[in-house]
């Protein structure tokens, strides 16, 4: 999966550059599992989170944010009717938002939400094979990926040992990351959170989110050249991110 | 304690080989202060979590784990409800779970609840002195101890400055640790999700839960040779976790 | 700001000697991203945290706490209640308790309830210059924050680059801190809990939060100097704020 062509590291570079300078506003609905790990993956990252999850208030911090992140990793009513406000004023707005259809393989009333979700919007739904499968209730092959994403007009980012992002019509691949990143929880959720603040900063959702993916992945091979378990790794890959620079990005991609 | 010739460590040290390579699926209803560091603890530790507490679709989670983990860290008619729910299935499959009622000396309405969840069958009931006194309105010396888990027939995981787990017959007891362990939160609750880890592998609650708490306490000196107080411990006893070898446990266990 | 002859760091090194050694039980009403952090600081701290919002028993949490913290970082039906009660039960008892309107420049429905309940008698408000705006509707110069404190009685802890703590008729000045600290989720919410923890043994409201910020603002310097990015970076606070003496309170100390 070298590719040392690909344009993708320069411009993925170039990604990160605009989010430290514009530091958008991510608004993260997300379970308490995740929200520290999510808010300070954001922060190294260069983004300001902000994750309230009260439906008297999520409208005016919608209001106020650049961008949305959707995680399922719980499903309870006060959360649905949260995330139904949240989804409304991103959309009215025009603000780009990100699913994470989180564990809907285990969870057949969760799996329903994300399908009906789905429909409304969002500019990248970001999951693994098992998620995807449940949500398209299909193969999670690159062509069945690339088909969905293309019926339903939205990118996927399928991240696994490799990742593939799509749009239907252009494919980014990013073969960056370390094992250790499956052994830190919210992994996969800080992923998303950092795909919606690439999406403030560059419309084409298919480049947002191969970025954040980049990123993310190179910063887990730096963090686990100093870690020596799970433990420092989490801390080393926050880190990491924050001192990502364009030379890292090019020089470690394998990405195309 | 030290006790050269006791045949936990190597015990331990098998139930250990199973959960990693069982990878056990451990749903825990835990507080949000604990829910992150549990979930990293049973990652390093080999398990995979799960974490939702919402009614609407804990019982798919439950039905798809293998074992449950019921702490009572926050105490609200939502988590009693879906607690309720957990438990039924739980029972319904024949899977183990365990009672961590934390801080109920603190709470007397939270003492009541665990006085009646605990008449439900968890197969270990993990809590500390003054916990232990609250819920069975006795002493906590040995005896009295030994006398409740006989009588109701549950494994008792008495944990403090020595742990002592019995089941009313068999007594195990383990003198590893380090002080540091009291200056981060969530250690306990995440103890007792590792006991619900081991028990989904080992049926003998006794020498679960004894793994258990071996198997941490020794992460915890290892953990503490590196670090430099409380913020860097919480990082190296995960990574110590996940090193974790039969080595360590039998050439460091005080256990009998 | 240096002032080598501030008498401040000498009796903030006694407000630290005290709460090691009383260690007070701080409750602390906070948001899901902040309360494993939170407790963590006031472990390392010399405090004990507990945490629970359920208003089926948060009365006997407060009852037998020792300070309270109310963070709004969340703005919610259960929370209001929940806080409510407690505070109810620390105006009953004496009992000091600390506001942190977290991010009320973002939500006029949480900027309002904020204002609502400064007028229950908290010993200090401790904020940044947006949220002061926010809740005094009002610059943030240093005349209106002293006069906003001495006409509301309160001890106002307005921190940001520099910090100025005032009831009116005393100011402290701290300019101790590092840049990283903005990058750690939950360090304002910590501190606040710090300066609930320095109110349990110090009537002195000014004092008390001023000592808090003096010490969560050195170690912050002294973690900066180990850690290599906001990730060791919040693993290094804990550390520095366990081993905290008051030789580096003296030496380090920029404050009046």
């Amino acid at each position: 999966m070298r590719a040392v062509r690909s344009d993708l590291p320069d411009m993925a570079a170039d990604v990160l550059v605009r989010v430290r300078a514009a530091r958008p506003r991510v608004h993260s609905i997300t379970n308490a599992v995740a929200q520290a790990f999510t808010a300070n993956v954001l922060l190294a990252f260069g983004a300001i989170p902000s994750m309230t999850i009260s439906s008297d208030e999520i409208g005016s911090f919608v209001e106020r944010a650049d961008a949305l992140l959707v995680n399922l990793g719980t499903f309870d009513a006060e959360r649905r009717a949260a995330t139904d406000i949240a989804i409304r004023h991103a959309v009215t707005k025009g603000m780009p938002w990100v699913l994470d259809p989180v564990l809907i393989d285990r969870s057949p009333p969760r799996a329903d939400y994300a399908r009906a979700i789905a429909k409304r919007g969002p500019a990248v739904i970001r999951l693994n094979a098992a998620e995807f499968e449940t949500l398209a209730k299909s193969a999670s092959d690159d062509g069945a990926v690339i088909r969905y994403a293309g019926e339903r007009e939205v990118a996927i980012a399928l991240t696994g040992a490799a990742d593939l992002v799509t749009d239907g019509h252009h494919q980014r691949r990013i073969g960056n990351g370390h094992e250790w990143m499956t052994l830190v929880t919210a992994m996969g959720c800080a992923e998303s959170a950092m795909v919606a603040a690439c999406l403030a900063v560059e419309k084409d959702a298919v480049l947002a989110a191969a970025s954040a993916l980049l990123a993310l992945g190179i910063a887990g091979e730096l963090a686990a050249q100093r870690a020596r378990g799970p433990g420092s790794f989490a801390a080393e890959i926050l880190d990491a991110l924050h001192g990502l620079d364009k030379a890292a990005l090019t020089s470690r991609a394998r990405a195309s």
